[in-house]
């Protein structure tokens, strides 16, 4: 029953997957009794997931195994199951053993079977299914419900109990699990990763998660690589390399790495139960030396390398070709058991190794000897509230947010930063909410003008530290901000802190946030179907804040300029997609309140960091960012009468340019009648039967008429919004100017020219588009003209534009008779 | 002179960037006289840097410094250039010694000043520039062209020489250097990595590039890690880790990490000379060994860790804030030297320091005795035809895709592979061009139907060996296919092979390209750039196949199912993207033959991998993929008339489904007239103005009419459609289908249905935009929603669609009287 120690020098022989338990920790706290129990426990739950792939009658196998009890079409994947069954049920015994708080995530590709087993052998199953009651019946629709029209599928997604990572998409399990321990100092996250997962970008980089752990006041993750040596048709980089370089490579994340390799199913469980008890004691040891001595410090936190065949119990070969220890375990196992006799045979046989008929009852319940192995109640990891978050989530404590207003602003005058100052306000959100509310941000966040709230909390930091940080480092052991050169580690740490229902914020640069368009994605699918699982409480939103825009990004040049993560966004279900361009700084204050106080939705929000002009006092912004989408009658000169022009904006940059615009025609042409039109809440332009937030065609028409040209000026690329107001009435009267893919390097108004999203272009093409204007506006087109190649020709010799800060001010003045 | 051991235990004290060198090699090559010109050589490299972050005239100082000389905007990055130039230089030193070839790529966040300066010392730019001569007023229009407008950005852009990585996006070095080199046996890409960047997911995996890397037919990486410390307002992670953690790292990773360490310069040039060298010896025993014994391995690669103060050289501190070696130095070190003449003195002293009067002659040329440091010819990193790939680029040997034809199509009934016949076509391609071209992809070649191109050539593994690879495994140390589960890595991969003038081909599943969106957005951006930088040559085409597509991912479910990706490539310059959707597999030959001919565009085609009907034999498949959308004569019925209805599709399964229904139409209403209209070339919808290839608004009536309802059946967001053909000539008829975001677990024709794709939707759908039929065609109607709703119960509980084959098929029988 002893486990064999480690070789640290043989390889590539240590590489194997094959043999008695090889393990660092050789400690053997099971007796006989206890490793029989644990042997059938493991067979129940490996014996659920080859059900859940084949059967859909015959449940306990009391039949022959014919093939009417098969699925038609067999879906679903075995390679990572019983490694994963393996690590769950050795956890439950230390849970229960040191009554632990702990949540399990499941990286692997498509392991959901492992996890389902595992909330149905506790019960916690049918608690919330009670259809899939512990019984032959309700084991019956639990196998069949897998991977089958209507039912559930392959990873764990909302529909998991305990589940708060569905990995779909590869790479996240370690930044969401460190997401979902940040200020839940009980908390231990046991983490499944996949070696093919392990592959990936931004797994490879999660690691460094350790640095941003205070051992405080935040609980722990403890890592499990599953090195099962495979992927879908190749093996993974980990499994084949020496185990000095696998050793080394987790010492240099800053592991402790203990091994447990092998497949003689006595030793393995004895290895892992020491294993796993030994890196809880640990993990606890850490926590109370820091939390005695109140002095945080980072520890050589443990992890496991669990090596083990890939389908291991499974068949080794089949018709001579390897199954069990080879790629052919990924999915199912065995795949023509409808049309192949033998192979059905091969099957029942495998199945009933596992010995169903003693590990369940008659009626199909488990039996209680090994029912007292799992936890219980809340203890269960499948039944863990924060694998529910949304039941745990506090509504945050929220400064009023017009305390913070940019106070007497006249429209068009006032140039002042909307980012530095709502910043402001996210200080004291932070300060209100100092364990439930963080901001991540990738290196940006004093770049993006939002330093003021290392003043409510600094950015966390468990690295070394220099003397030197004194120096304006806003470093801190305990902090509120977490920035890593690593938008994917930000985005996890930020989704698993929601899911496990608390609030956050990503600032990001506007540029690089499509370096996580794909996470975005898979968030907004996770939270669409959560609305949909009943038993699923609604967690907070996940705002993004983009900033670093396209139109600042002149300098930095091509690179730098994408604004296209909108269209990604736009495309998901209306359900839970929200996206914010506000205009002026109150307009800000006002939507990120509103997105902080939101649930269930992916809040998306567009604003310069530069100063700007402003234009709304702070119960004006209310109105405006309530509406969503409305006239600026102090901007427009239409009333009491049909505007000739309808100039409408999307986005803070873009607006001041078409309000100069308007100027620029009213002093010139002052007899035109414009109405200036402002769209805060880009859904607002989507018809309502397609977005909860769209106007009505009644709406629409009341605001940009159905016969008026408009001329719209948007932020990001222009199909957007011809897409979103696709058959609009007078749909083909909508003219809109937005980025358009060139690159050079510019001054803001080059840029603006490139793009006609200039003053001098939008006032020139409102001309061209007005018929009665065709033969009488032509000077004022001339003298546009002139404007536009004067103010190019003096950027380009300077190198800046002509008047730096005019050139972003609204000469508003020049037509004050008409104005407010 | 001599170098100090580092120590392996001190921590954190040898994780200092200041004092005397430290460095792992402690051989000295440098005699006093090498180490005076390489300080000189030093400081003529950074005075351009601070030259071209700050002057637009008095380019040597020959004059005082005063404020009319400052660029009245200063734009620019300080924190990476002189360790960037520092590792340049020396790099020179051995590729004169050793007389190697040698490219070099730069990591670091805007390090382009130190790029730019080795091109201008080495000559190359003024080659290639003649009005950035060598000479005074040519250094001047260097200078004030940097990050100024109509001049060049702060990265490594198109516009400098000896460039392939552009460094906008961070994260992409490694990934991009080891392209460069697979296939290049004597090539040394010398590949900077940034402190920042080395965070970033893509990075932290794309170090296990040397898993795959032959030293036998490939050439070598040496990559060197720049720990300046600091990123834009945070130190950086491994520059906070002890010195053991590091160096277990990068162990771990596989390399032998050699350390260079500390700020004092003349130890420094000792140390890293004597450490480059030393590198550049053990590559090239590493691959003489392996050459002379043909026998591939993985040596411990060699790999350079530089320390060395942020903005090295600059003040340590300006008015009692740290600049030197803190986060400070990170963009413009000293930022109000127009506004404040202490600041500007200071400034002055600086540059000053670097003794501008001693390194370039009177006339602003490099003295010669420095110039002697530099190669010559295609020996300098600036210069190497590699950094300007399409300059050797070869055209593939092209198999006649034509000998791949699925021969007898019979338009609806044959049903056959597409994928699969495609893979011996590709296979054949690999055959033909075993040194120019590469398959891509994460893990799914087998799984995407294309394992036949292993018979060419197998997977590279320089991994270790099993005995059980050989059933079934293709892995070689030598082969032609990559696979790491990085889409980051393999896109990474294919960007270098390609910019290095070979050519290639990434496989990857549909739903997760959305992970490699943002590095997709940058290589768009870089060869649209270089298409205006004349001497760039053109390159090879980045080809992505996807596949497993949101159509087929029923069973997966909705994490799977994400068509998005198109949208994202529809937002770059029409110059540069194209998108393909062949609907069988004839055309899926024509379209891959075409895109693995052409240069300069990224070529996206969604095709499905599994059997499918075949519509057009390979004469026919030709004709319709060089229209790129065309009228499907043999399946329309409206000969010589007017169309009731056009029914149209884009995509194979979309193409598939749509057929169908005109199929049901003309059973059930053989009275009406229908036009089948079919796209492969997606940019064929956009006006011509937009779109090289649009069609003409002409071309667009005579093949969809202005009139006439158009049934659109498209494969990705519906959207796209609508915004590709917005004003087009009766727009307003145009009804597309597509995929809407819901997710379920589905059998195929469910997911059709619920997204109104399906054959019976898309009939009614026609039905009900045909003014003529709504009184006359309930009765067909009715039978279409009973067929669907049939169809729906029965796929419901068996969990297959009910006839799974014929649900495929087209059942294009039933209306032969008028068919082909």
């Amino acid at each position: 029953m002893k486990t064999v120690p480690i070789s640290q020098d043989a390889e590539p022989e240590s590489i194997s997957a094959y043999g008695p338990a090889r393990s660092t920790v050789t400690t053997t706290p099971l007796n006989a009794e206890d490793i029989r129990k644990m042997e059938a426990y493991f067979r129940a739950s490996v014996y659920l997931c080859l059900g859940m792939l084949y059967l859909r009658g015959n449940p306990l196998l009391k039949e022959p195994l014919v093939k009417e009890n098969l699925k038609a079409r067999l879906l679903g994947h075995w390679g990572s199951d019983s490694g994963q069954v393996f690590t769950w049920m050795h956890f439950n015994r230390v849970i229960k053993k040191y009554d632990l708080d702990a949540l399990y995530v499941s990286g692997p590709g498509h392991g959901a079977p492992a996890v389902l087993s595992q909330a149905y052998l506790e019960g916690t199953y049918s608690e919330v299914y009670p259809d899939k009651s512990e019984d032959e019946e309700g084991m019956q629709r639990f196998f069949k419900q897998f991977s089958f029209p209507g039912g559930i599928g392959s990873h764990a997604t909302p529909e998991t109990p305990g589940s708060i990572h569905e990995g779909g998409e590869l790479g996240y399990s370690i930044s969401h699990a460190f997401g979902s321990v940040f200020d839940n100092p009980n908390l231990i996250t046991l983490t499944v990763v996949g070696d093919g997962e392990a592959e990936t970008g931004p797994l490879a980089t999660s690691w460094h998660s350790n640095k941003f752990l205070n051992p405080i006041t935040d609980g722990a993750v403890l890592p499990v690589l599953h090195l099962n040596g495979y992927k879908i048709n190749n093996p993974t980089i980990l499994a084949r390399i020496s185990h000095r370089e696998l050793e080394a490579l987790f010492f240099g994340y800053g592991y402790q790495p203990y091994f447990v390799e092998g497949s003689d199913m006595k030793t393995m469980h004895q290895a892992m139960a020491a294993t796993v008890e030994h890196c809880v004691l640990e993990i606890r040891k850490f926590q109370k030396q820091a939390r005695d001595s109140k002095k945080a410090f980072r520890p050589r936190w443990p992890m496991i390398v669990l090596r083990s065949p890939k389908g291991w119990s499974a068949p080794r070969d089949v018709d001579g070709k390897f199954l069990e220890g080879f790629w052919r375990a990924h999915q199912i196992p065995i795949t023509d058991v409808a049309s192949n006799p033998d192979h059905l045979k091969l099957l029942e046989t495998w199945m009933r190794s596992y010995k169903p008929e003693e590990v369940f009852d008659k009626t199909g319940k488990l039996i209680p000897e090994l029912r007292a192995l799992t936890p219980t109640g809340n203890a269960r990891m499948s039944a863990n509230p924060v694998g529910n978050g949304g039941l745990l989530r506090k509504p945050l404590h929220m400064p009023d947010f017009r305390d913070y207003s940019l106070p007497d602003i006249k429209a068009g005058y006032s140039f002042l930063g909307s980012m530095v100052n709502m910043s402001k306000f996210l200080r004291d959100v932070v300060a209100k909410n100092m364990t439930n509310f963080r901001i991540f941000g990738p290196d940006e966040t004093e770049s993006n003008k939002l330093g003021e709230v290392y003043k409510a909390g600094k950015k966390v930091w468990l690295g070394e530290y220099f003397d030197e940080d004194s120096d304006g480092g806003n470093l801190a052991t305990e902090g509120r901000v977490m920035e890593m050169l690593s938008e994917h580690t930000c985005e996890g740490w930020l989704e698993g802190y929601i899911l496990s229902g608390r609030h956050g914020l990503l600032n990001s640069y506007e540029p690089f946030i499509h370096v996580i368009d794909s996470m975005v994605n898979q968030h907004c699918k996770w939270i669409e179907k959560c609305a949909e699982v009943e038993w699923r409480a609604k967690v907070a939103s996940l705002n993004i804040l983009l900033t670093a825009t396209v139109w600042r990004q002149d300098h930095n040049g091509f690179t730098h300029q994408d604004p296209g993560f909108l269209d990604v966004v736009a495309n998901k279900s209306p359900e839970v997609v929200r996206i914010y361009l506000p205009p002026d700084g109150n307009c800000l204050l006002s939507v990120t309140d509103h997105c902080l106080r939101s649930v269930n939705y992916v809040n998306v929000i567009v604003a310069d960091k530069q100063d700007h002009l402003q234009y709304l006092n702070m119960e004006e912004a209310i109105e405006h960012c309530t509406k969503g989408a409305g006239i600026w009658d102090w901007a427009s000169n239409d009333q009491g009468c049909e505007p000739d022009v309808v100039m409408a904006s999307c986005g803070d940059v873009p607006t001041h340019e078409a309000l100069a615009a308007t100027a620029l025609l009213r002093e010139f042409l002052p007899q035109l009648k414009i109405r200036f039109v402002n769209v805060v809440d880009l859904f607002k332009l989507i018809n309502h039967g397609d977005h909860p937030h769209g106007l009505s065609d009644r709406e629409w028409i009341s605001t940009f008429t159905n016969d008026k040209p408009i001329i719209f000026n948007f932020h990001s690329y222009p199909w957007l919004i011809h897409r979103l107001t696709y058959k609009r009435p007078g749909q083909t009267n909508l003219h809109v100017r937005g980025y358009n893919e060139k690159g050079n390097i510019d001054t803001p108004l080059e840029l603006a020219i490139r793009n006609k999203t200039d003053r001098y272009s939008l006032a020139i093409d409102a001309i061209d588009r007005i018929p009665s204007l065709h033969n009488t506006a032509s000077a004022a087109r001339e003298r546009l003209l002139n404007l536009q190649i004067k103010a190019k020709t003096q950027a380009f010799d300077n190198g800046i534009d002509p008047d730096y800060i005019t050139m972003w001010r609204w000469p508003y003045d020049r037509v004050k008779p008409d104005g407010q």
